[in-house]
């Protein structure tokens, strides 16, 4: 099968779990190391290495059992699956202390990802470069997003704008949205919409350390 | 079944989403709404009312018909059931931009979930106060968490000191960590790992958009 027909069968957390294997093996390529074993990444990951060579079977690449996988080979062929062929062009709306983290953490990162601009209401932000990238006013987003050809939209205003932010988002033509925001929001079908919210990863972990010690 | 005796048998995915529950019942009830249905939560949390019931019902809540579920009540009994009753200490280790969003994300919206210290290498930073956090440096790490009785550590250093961080946040006796670093990280088996990566949601969504193209 051809990438493109590979990709449209790929299960969801199989998705996940591929950006995943790439960012440990760019861990693995940087420390000089060439071939790795399908155990090896599923330690890296904490998942069965079971659960590896299924989804590296899915995407057509099988290691030989002498000295595992590739590295580069890999890190290359997991990139024509998920990457896009042109790079897409990023915003984040929403220049506070999580948007400026987000923009330190992706940048340089991921060649075909590109933050392009950030969106605030703060006069003060809007006209400057903030970590590299421009900020422009909210009441321009339809218009530069359309004119930087923007097509995802990272969210981290406070959760009562969510709504408002995805709505002119969605307005202004992007096709996937990663909502920060604590309020969950809607969109039409033919966006794709991944919602994080950092209180439910938190009263999880918390949710254990208790029933640890009430065990204990 | 008492809370308890619930409690240990929920599923790992029943937990993240009776957290997400609350998050949506609390907006509710903010807005003045007494009683909700299964279908209105599911609407908002983009999931099948059947998904709904089936968790609330595991909790032994139910309904009825024509008024649906009490917001008030749900609320408490999600809270008994996945809150500690003494309330959690948590740490935030890495005191730059998402550390500090961190903080304001999380301040006031959980009673039993306080951020009580932070730390960092930046003398600047150390021995003041951040967003009402105050931050201590790195080595005083195992001796302020055991003082302060912190249970949960969130990891937002850079990646290269995810390693090491880990390593000291188990020796000081955390029992939970959250690693929102590049970098996934190894910890004993009685202390709960949840690891997050923001390059992989953003991956996610730009595989989606690239799909949809690609289709269209």
């Amino acid at each position: 099968m051809k990438p493109n027909q590979i990709m449209k069968h790929l299960p969801h957390k199989t998705i996940e779990r591929l950006s995943q294997y790439r960012r440990a093996l760019l861990i693995c390529l940087d420390s000089g190391k060439t071939h790795i074993y399908s155990h090896e990444i599923a330690r890296i990951q904490h998942i069965t290495a079971v659960q590896v060579r299924r989804d590296l079977m899915l995407i057509g690449y099988t290691g030989t059992l002498r000295k595992g996988y590739n590295v580069k080979e890999l890190i290359d062929l997991i990139g024509q699956i998920i990457d896009a062929t042109e790079g897409i062009n990023v915003a984040i709306v929403g220049m506070g202390n999580l948007g400026r983290a987000l923009i330190n953490y992706f940048t340089g990162k991921r060649s075909h990802l590109s933050i392009v601009a950030g969106f605030d209401i703060n006069p003060d932000k809007i006209g400057n470069t903030m970590s590299g990238v421009p900020c422009f006013g909210i009441d321009e987003m339809e218009s530069v997003i359309k004119r930087l050809d923007i097509r995802i939209g990272i969210m981290t205003v406070p959760g009562d704008f969510a709504v408002e932010v995805a709505d002119k988002l969605v307005r202004a033509g992007v096709k996937g949205i990663l909502n920060y925001t604590p309020k969950p929001v809607n969109v039409p079908k033919d966006v794709y919409l991944e919602e994080y919210d950092m209180i439910t990863s938190l009263e999880k972990v918390a949710f254990y350390v208790k029933m640890h010690e009430e065990e204990a």
